[in-house]
C-alpha cells in the first residue's frame, strides 16, 4: 500500500449522512482527520504536546496552573451536580499534603433520574454532535494541563513532569485515540440504503433503509489511584463518543483530576447546548462499595474498571447487564539472555523500576538469568555480577535524592510499603530500598526499589503481583527455563508487559512466538530511551485482552464497537431515493 | 459521499503485509471485493443465488444433491474425528422419516488435544489464508446447496424451497458477511509500523514495531433446530476466518446440515495443507448436558449460542472464560394504527405467521390494535372487522393443503404442539389452528396459524414468547398504548422485530423513536412481497444487540471485532525499515 492510498483510507469520508455536521465537529476536524491517520499507521504521532515548556504551552501557563490549582484546596470543589444530598472527599497528598477539597455527594437515585432527563437529547444528536463535543472537552482539558499535572502529583503521587506528560497529554491523546477509533466504526456504518432486489420478470422489491447508531445506555467510568486520567480517559472518550452518558467514579483518593475534568466536560455540553448530565461524576468514600453498587445499576451497560484483579473479576462476573472493559493486575517480567550492551540494559532496567517507584501496570517485577550467567558485548558476566550490575544501575540512578524523587515521585499507599517491607524477607537482598526525604515535601515517603535474588524453584515467592517498587532476579536453569516459566505467568496470573534482552535470533524469534500465543505485549532489547513501562498512544496497544491482565486493549476497535448499536427502519418506495 | 469514493472505501487495500497472499484468498478474491462494498453500503447485494433453478444451479442439480442426500441415510456420516469413542444419532424428520444417520461420539480431552495440536499451524497461518480457506469453504458448500437443502427439510422441518433458500444461498451469504466483516477489521491492523519520536535537539528514539492479529482460542458453535445453518454460520465462520479453531455443536434434532457444512470445511483445510482438526463437529445425544460441558473448557475462549433465553443467559452467567454472542427469545409485535391497504397488509400478515409455522425468532407474535379499530383506504374498520379479516387473510393462505405445506413445512417438535394447544383457550380463538395432511409427508404434523383475541389487559397471557404459528390480536385503548405495551416488551423480554402499519406521520415517527429507544428492528407498512419475518444479508442487520433477544448483531463490525486480538513486538531501529 503506498503512502497516498493510506492517507485517502484514513480520511474523514463517511456514511454517516443522518445529521448536518456539528460545529464542534467542523472545528476538530483536521485533528481528527490526523488521528484517524495515526491509528490507521500507527506510527508516531501526538496532538498533545508532551512538553511543559513556556515555548509550547505559552509564557505563564505554569504559573497559571499552579496558581488554579492551589486556588481549589481547602473548599468545595466547583461543580454542581444533581441529587447533591451533602460532600464527600478526604484526599492526601503522598507528598504529605491534606488537600482539603470536598465533593457533592450525590443521590444515586436522583442521579439517574437527572441522567435519564441528559440521555435522551444526547442520544438524539448523533455521531457528529457526539465527536466534536469530545473533541472539544479534550482541547479544554489541554490547555488546563498544568492545573491537572497538581492534581495528578498530589493524588497518585507522580513526579510533576511526569504528572504533566502521562497525566496530561499522553492522556489526552489516549482519549483522543479512543475518539478516532470509535467514530471510525461509526462512519462505516451507512446512514442509510436503498435496497432493490430482483424479482425475475416481474417489478423488482424496493425499500429504504435507515440505520442509526443508538448508544448503550449509562457508561460507568471506574477510576484508579495511580493513573486517574490516563486509565480513565479511554473508556470516558470511548464512551461519550457513541453517545452514551458517562457516570465517573474517581478513587477516592484520586477524585480531583477527573473531577477537573469532569466539570470541564459538563462546560462543553452546557455551552453546546446539552444538559451537562451527560458527564456526571459520584465522589465517595474510601472503603465503602459504591463501585458495586454503580455496577449493578440496570441503567449501566458499559463500564471500564482500572484496579485490581479481585475488583475486576468481581465485575465481570456479576454486572452481567454491562460489557466490562477491565484492566487489572499481573506479572510483568524481563528474560535476560544475553546482551551486547550490557550496561545500558541495566541503565534501561534501572529506570523502568525506579519510575513512579514501580507503581505502573507496566513497571516490571521478574527478571530472569540463567544461573550460568550470560554473555555480553564485553564477555561473559555471571548470575551474580548481572544481580550486582542491576543492584549498581538502580543506586546509580537513585543516589542523588534530589534528582532521585523527580523519577520516584511518592509512595502512592500503605499497601507499597508494607509490600517492601515484606518482600525483603523473600530471599537475599540485592538492593535494599531506601528511604529519602524530598527536598520539597519533608513528609512525603519516598523508596528506592528493592532487587532481591530468587531461584526459579521460589515460584511461591515470584508467580505473583508484588505492586511497587519491588523486583527478583531469578535464577534459571537458562533461557528456555525462563520463557518456560514467562509463559505460565502470563497464562496464569496475566502481564501488560514483556521485555527480552538477547542477541541470540532463535531466542527472538522464540520469545515472539511466546508473546503472541500468550498474548502479551513484547519488548526487545531496550538500551537506550524507550522503557517497558512505556506505551505510546496511537502507537502501541497497551494490553491485548487475551490474557488475564486486561480483556480489552487500550485503543483498538474491539474496545468501541459494542459501545453502541445499530437499529434500522425499513419501508417500501416507489423509486430511488434521493 | 460519491458512488465512486464508496467503492473506493470499501476495496481491498489494507495494511496486512505480514504473509504473502495465500492463494485460495487471491482465487476468491473478487467475491470478498464485492461483499466489503455490499457492507459499506447495505443495499442488495448476494453472492450465492437463492434460485433452485437448474439455470443457475446447473441441470441435473437438483437430482445429484436429492441422490447425494437419499445415500447418506441408514449409515455413518463420512467423517472421521479424533477421539471416536462410538456413534450417537438419532434425527427424526418433521416429515415423519426416521433419518438413521450416526455420527461418531468424541472424547472431549482427545478432542481438545488434537484441536490443540492443528491450532498452532492455522494460527500462524495469517489472515490472508484464514479468509481464503473461509471464502473456499463457503463456495463448496454452495456447489451442495441441493443436498444441504433435503438435510435442513428433514432435520428443521421447513418446506423445501425454503430449506434451499434460507439454509443455503441465504445461510452462505450471512457467512460471507461474517467473513467481510472479519477481514474488514482485521486489515485496518498494520502489520507493522516504524515509530520515530523526536526528542529536540537529540537523536530522535526510532524503533521497528510489529502487529500480529492473533485468535482468541477455541470457538464454540451451538446450533439451533430451527435454522442450523442460517444462524450457525456467520459465528462459525466469523471465528474461522478470525484464525480460531471452531467446535460445531449441533442440536442434536438437526445435525446433519451442520455435519456436512463441517465436513465441506475439514477437506478445504486438509486440501489446503491444514490440519482438518481445526474445525471439529461434537454430536451428542438429545438431553444431555454437552453444551454446558464444552462451554466451560477452559478452551473455550469464544461462544455463538442460538436458543432459548434460559440456556443463552446460563452461558453468558457461567462462561466467564469466554465471549458469549448469544440469540434468544423474545415477543416480536405489530402495531397496527391505521393501514391504506388493508388486504395487502393482511396478506402480508398472514403470510409471516404462516411461514415455517410461526417457528422463526423474527415471526410476530403480539399485534397491538385499537379495540375503537382503525382507518383504512376502504374506510374505519372495527377491532372485530380487522381480527376477521386477518383470520380470512391466513385461512385463505392455507386453505389449500397441497399450498399451504409448502409454505407452513411441519412442525419441529412436541412443545410447539402443545403451545398451540395451551393457547387455544387464553381467549376467543379467531382463526384455529388446524391439521393439514401433507400430499407426499403422510406422517408429517403439519398445523396451521391460530389466532386468539386478547385484551391489553391480558398481558400475564401475551407478554412471553409462545414459539409456534401462535398469535394474538389485542385489543388496546389507542395507538398510544400500542406503543407503550410495545415497548415494555422489548425491553423486558426482548424482540428481533417490530412491525408497524399506520398512514400517520406522527405515529411512523414516534414508532422509529420508539423501535431506537429500545433497540429493535423496525418494519413499516409491509404490504407486498417483503416480509418483517425475513432479514437479508449485507443489507438487514439480524438483531441489535440492544435489547434481551440477543446481545449481538448479525453481522457487524462487534460482532467480530473481539474474535481476535493484536498482539505487538518493538524493537530499537538505526535506520527506517524498508
Amino acid at each position: 500500500m503506498s503512502a497516498d492510498e493510506g492517507a485517502s483510507h484514513a480520511s474523514l469520508q463517511t456514511n454517516q449522512e443522518r445529521v448536518v455536521s456539528h460545529p464542534l465537529f467542523e472545528r476538530h476536524r483536521a485533528v481528527l482527520d490526523q488521528a484517524l491517520k495515526a491509528i490507521a499507521k500507527r506510527g508516531y504521532w501526538s496532538a498533545f504536546p508532551e512538553s511543559p515548556s513556556p515555548k509550547v504551552y505559552g509564557e505563564g501557563a505554569a504559573d497559571t496552573g499552579n496558581a488554579a490549582f492551589d486556588a481549589l484546596a481547602n473548599k468545595p470543589f466547583p461543580i454542581s451536580l444533581p441529587g447533591t444530598v451533602g460532600t464527600v472527599g478526604g484526599e492526601r497528598s503522598p507528598y504529605g499534603i491534606t488537600l482539603g477539597i470536598s465533593y457533592p455527594r450525590v443521590d444515586l437515585d436522583a442521579l439517574f433520574a437527572a441522567i435519564a432527563t441528559a440521555r435522551d437529547s444526547w442520544r438524539k444528536a448523533g455521531p457528529e454532535a457526539w465527536v466534536g463535543v469530545c473533541l472539544e472537552i479534550l482541547t479544554r482539558i489541554n490547555k488546563r494541563s498544568f492545573e491537572i499535572a497538581h492534581a495528578i502529583m498530589h493524588t497518585t503521587g507522580q513526579a510533576f513532569v511526569m504528572s504533566f506528560q502521562a497525566g496530561g497529554p499522553h492522556a489526552q491523546d489516549r482519549g483522543l485515540e479512543a475518539v478516532a477509533y470509535a467514530w471510525d466504526e461509526m462512519r462505516r456504518v451507512p446512514a442509510r440504503s436503498y435496497w432493490e432486489k430482483p424479482q425475475g420478470k416481474n417489478e423488482p422489491l424496493k425499500m429504504e433503509k435507515r440505520y442509526a447508531i443508538v448508544p448503550r445506555g449509562v457508561a460507568l467510568v471506574i477510576g484508579c489511584n495511580t493513573f486517574p486520567t490516563w486509565n480513565g480517559y479511554p473508556g470516558l472518550f470511548a464512551s461519550l463518543a457513541t453517545g452514551n452518558a458517562v457516570i465517573v467514579k474517581p478513587h477516592p483518593n484520586a477524585i480531583l483530576p477527573l473531577a477537573i475534568s469532569v466539570a470541564i466536560a459538563r462546560d462543553v455540553l452546557a455551552d453546546a447546548g446539552f444538559d451537562p448530565n451527560v458527564v456526571t461524576l459520584v465522589a465517595h468514600e474510601a472503603d465503602d462499595d459504591m463501585a458495586q453498587t454503580l455496577a449493578l445499576r440496570p441503567e449501566v451497560k458499559l463500564i471500564d474498571f482500572t484496579g485490581s484483579s479481585t475488583h475486576g473479576s468481581w465485575l465481570e462476573r456479576n454486572a452481567h447487564q454491562a460489557r466490562v472493559y477491565a484492566e487489572k493486575s499481573g506479572v510483568n517480567q524481563i528474560i535476560i539472555d544475553s546482551v551486547e550492551d550490557f550496561a545500558g540494559a541495566a541503565r534501561n532496567i534501572a529506570f523502568s523500576l525506579a519510575l513512579y517507584t514501580g507503581q505502573m501496570c507496566t513497571a516490571p517485577q521478574n527478571i530472569y538469568v540463567p544461573r550460568v550467567g550470560i554473555d555480553t558485548g564485553e564477555g561473559h558476566l555471571s548470575f551474580d555480577h548481572v544481580a550486582q550490575g542491576l543492584a549498581a544501575a538502580i543506586q546509580k540512578l537513585v543516589g542523588d535524592p534530589a534528582r532521585a524523587v523527580e523519577i520516584l515521585g511518592a509512595v502512592v499507599n500503605d499497601g507499597v510499603a508494607e509490600r517492601i517491607h515484606a518482600a525483603r524477607s523473600l530471599g537475599a537482598v540485592v538492593h535494599d530500598s531506601q528511604s529519602l526525604v524530598h527536598p520539597q515535601f519533608p513528609n512525603a515517603r519516598i523508596a528506592t526499589p528493592l532487587l532481591v535474588k530468587l531461584d526459579a524453584t521460589d515460584e511461591a515467592k515470584y508467580l505473583k503481583e508484588w505492586f511497587g517498587p519491588i523486583a527478583f532476579v531469578i535464577a534459571t536453569d537458562d533461557t528456555a527455563q525462563s520463557l518456560s516459566i514467562a509463559r505460565r505467568a502470563v497464562v496464569d496470573h496475566g502481564a501488560l508487559t514483556l521485555s527480552l534482552y538477547s542477541s541470540r535470533p532463535d531466542v527472538i524469534e522464540d520469545t515472539i512466538a511466546l508473546a503472541e500465543e500468550t498474548g502479551v505485549a513484547l519488548s526487545i532489547n531496550l538500551t537506550g530511551g524507550v522503557f517497558v513501562n512505556q506505551s505510546a498512544a496511537f502507537s502501541d496497544y497497551h494490553g491485548t485482552g487475551a490474557n488475564p491482565a486486561a480483556n480489552a486493549a487500550l485503543t483498538d476497535a474491539a474496545f468501541v464497537a459494542e459501545r453502541f448499536s445499530v437499529v434500522q427502519h425499513r419501508m417500501h418506495v416507489a423509486t430511488v431515493p434521493q
